[in-house]
């Protein structure tokens, strides 16, 4: 047995086998294992003249593959598979290894995962990796946590293999210690869930307000994807809508429109609600798979009272068009500021330190939400890494500013015309809030006092207060 | 030590010793503890005087003070001063002995409490309380969970504490076995969240659309609350809306608007994406409490491009207020329908088979939300407990229907004019996507589809497919 590979990858189902060749084909030796040794097996006889592979049937062979310190990655289901792999491996390992956890697990569970690790010396590099089978063949946006020792060790391999942004930068970087990789990452998913409810809606609006067929949306899109929302969701959005099955009908008429999901977006939504930020956009895109799946609810809704939406005259569809493609941009514009909301206030909470410019950077290639509009993120925080929020960037404000008319309007349309706009109305009410000078936040704070003596702040006095509501009405030091 | 107490309460803050005073009132010996015992001495010492109480210093004394099966009521802090009171008293207790949690605890912690104690023969009674301090006193809502054995035992004594609705009925009942009383009292916590923040938006909307000052919206809240909104928090807010302060200013003007939340709302949302039901509003509800207090991020937001209201003509003012009663009436249909949905759903993953239409009736009184509103809800599931959802009811889909119009221009008004209204829109956008003919989750689907071979079903052929996005497009079974 060769003690020779520099990376071990276990776990050989597509992403991992796509992650061990991207490796191999980048010229790194790569030890191969798989709980059912059939799969290295074929891994190798197919694709071995790819690079050097090193099969190994045992864990320990897997092991003792390995030059030191040992760079060992995890590519197994997310939950009790890893917890699995690991109490295997680690006793396997010695101090100044690491295990690399490839998987789209729950950030609790990798800071849990790190902190026993580290007790036994072993560096646990919980690490976001997101692109898809394809991406981790050709090129992912890498998300890695863990110690910076290990980052040390596994940066330049993992930059290698990464994809690279049109600036050529690579898609990786050391996002924090322990749980910071796959928190970013889960915030990625949500973003996700985001950008597609965004792009439904502006689907749903091109085909029912302004009476567009698919092939048509497919071109609307097409041209959206040579400005500034340029991205591979909206390229590929073009390419479903373009798309006609066999028998001659629009690809997406024939799809049953309830929208399935894992747990990352709904982790996304639970966390931030833990962490008290606002991600109502990406809460609503949750919600809205779900309701899609809930069939017999709708099925009895069908016959509830509301409008039919009446397509425009054709002069007015191309206008109209415009106008979504302002909406769904400033809505776009509001789920990125929610996510890196959240990713400051993880940062924050766990002390990670995660540089936001950063994270915008290693998403602009790769990804699933890869975008020029990363590019600008990049760039507003580069200048300015206090930022308050996304929206607290000049160019952000102006081009929300020119875009609001228009993202009313389709708001307005969407409301009058029945056609459901959830991410698009949260992303609105959202913004007005933030900008509003007084909020109704007030009369809830008065009614708290008012049934449970939740007590208030007042405006124009220091303290807490309480007035005595079922008394005379008098206010007192709470 | 007399040994002849019905039941006792330990734990003699405000909730505990309203609550034990409740039980005395009522003509039940209580026995009384407390960690600090100056606070048993205190409750003695002043309200001795309204029934059979029995001060005990240690808990060995409080438990034999009791009757047996032991009712031991706890009511302390929810999450671990709970855990530290029922290690305490758990060795002290026999078999057929009763611990009822009255706190604001965790579903998923009361069951785990429920099965532990099950297993040393002791009932623990997960039991929700709502109605503040005053509610404790004269007669709160009361949600108890844990055996049907136990609600033999304690049933009549609560129903005699409890609330009444209208109709005499008592506001309490077996809602369903272990933590199914502390999930109920959740959801409830949630939907009480979303009642406040709908009314929030109606106030704002009245204040900066209408052009009403806060004394005024206070008549207007008076007058809805003598018709079908007729509620608790209708009636407090009409209150606190009047309410001058000693200065002169409208209360609500001078109170600081950052809503503060404790846990169950949250929880609501969190549990809610666990079990896959879209509660929209609820989430939108606790997002906007989260967001007022956001202070330096509003503050850095406040110079944002967005209209300034501009109150209408004092003639359209009350047309206008009658619209956006229909539209609070509405979008409160819809976050009763989120909330019941959440329960049936946790009845059903729980298998609690919780009566929805008990529960509408046992906060008919007594607790937060209280309002006739309730009472139409019960006769809804009475009529037919295997309603889809709220909306499939007869009346309340007429009433709906009858609403919308009016609902739909209010959102139009607030989107033009930038108030913000994420419940009021949260609620339309639900209620237009459930009776949707097609949702753009078949786009979604193929998105999914198209970037990670997640399959999708058609709706002309059973089964799961696949088309090869990267090779020439034709269809494979998954």
């Amino acid at each position: 047995m060769s003690t020779s590979a520099q990376i071990g990858v276990t776990g050989l189902a597509v992403m991992g086998r796509n992650l061990a060749r991207n490796f191999a084909r980048n010229g790194y030796s790569v030890a191969v294992h798989n709980r059912t040794v059939s799969r290295t097996r074929a891994l190798v006889e197919e694709f071995g003249h790819e690079g050097a592979f090193v099969a190994a049937e045992t864990a320990k062979d897997f092991v003792a593959a390995l030059e030191r310190p040992r760079r060992l990655v995890v590519m197994v289901k997310a939950g009790e598979p890893t917890d699995a792999v690991i109490e295997e491996f680690a006793p396997l390992l010695e101090p100044g290894d690491m295990i690399i956890d490839g998987g789209n697990a729950h950030f609790a569970d990798t800071r849990r995962r790190e902190r026993e690790l580290r007790e036994h010396g072993i560096h646990f590099v919980g690490t976001g990796i997101s692109g898809g089978e394809e991406g981790a063949l050709h090129g992912p946006s890498i998300m890695p946590g863990g110690s910076v020792e290990s980052y040390g060790s596994l940066g330049p391999m993992l930059e290698k293999i990464s994809a690279k942004a049109a600036d050529g930068a690579p898609c990786v970087t050391h996002v924090g210690p322990d749980g910071a990789g796959h928190f970013v990452k889960m915030v990625h998913n949500g973003i996700e869930y985001a950008d597609m409810q965004l792009i439904g809606e502006a689907y749903q609006l091109l085909r029912d307000v302004a009476g567009y067929s698919p092939a048509q949306i497919a071109d609307i899109f097409r041209t959206w994807n040579t400005g500034r929302l340029d991205s591979y969701l909206i390229e590929i959005t073009a390419e479903v809508l373009s798309h006609v099955d066999a028998g001659g009908k629009p690809f997406v008429d024939v799809v049953v429109d309830q929208a399935e999901q894992k747990g990352t977006g709904r982790w996304t939504v639970q966390i931030a609600l833990d962490l008290g930020v606002p991600v109502s956009g990406i809460a609503e895109a949750v919600f809205a798979r779900s309701l899609s799946g809930h069939a017999a609810l709708r099925e009895a809704s069908r016959g509830l009272a509301g409008p039919k939406p009446t397509p425009l005259a054709e002069s007015e569809a191309a206008a109209f068009a415009d106008r979504v493609e302002q909406a769904l941009y400033a809505s776009k514009i509001v789920s990125y500021t929610q996510g890196f909301h959240e990713i400051a206030a993880g940062s924050e909470e766990y002390g990670w330190d995660i540089d936001l410019g950063e994270v915008a950077s290693i998403w602009r290639g790769g990804c699933i939400i890869r975008a020029a509009f990363l590019d600008r993120i990049r760039t507003a925080y580069d200048a300015r890494s206090d930022l308050p929020s996304l929206l607290s960037d000049e160019t952000f404000a102006r081009e929300i500013a020119a875009a609001q008319d228009d993202w009313r309007e389709v708001l307005v349309a969407a409301t009058r015309q029945g056609v459901p706009t959830p991410g698009f109305a949260a992303a609105l009410a959202y913004y007005d809030a933030l900008r509003a000078e007084r909020l109704p936040a007030a009369l809830t704070q008065g009614q708290r006092d008012f049934f449970g003596a939740h007590t208030y702040r007042r405006v124009d006095r220091e303290g807490a207060f309480h007035t005595l509501w079922g008394g005379d009405r008098s206010e007192v030091p709470a």
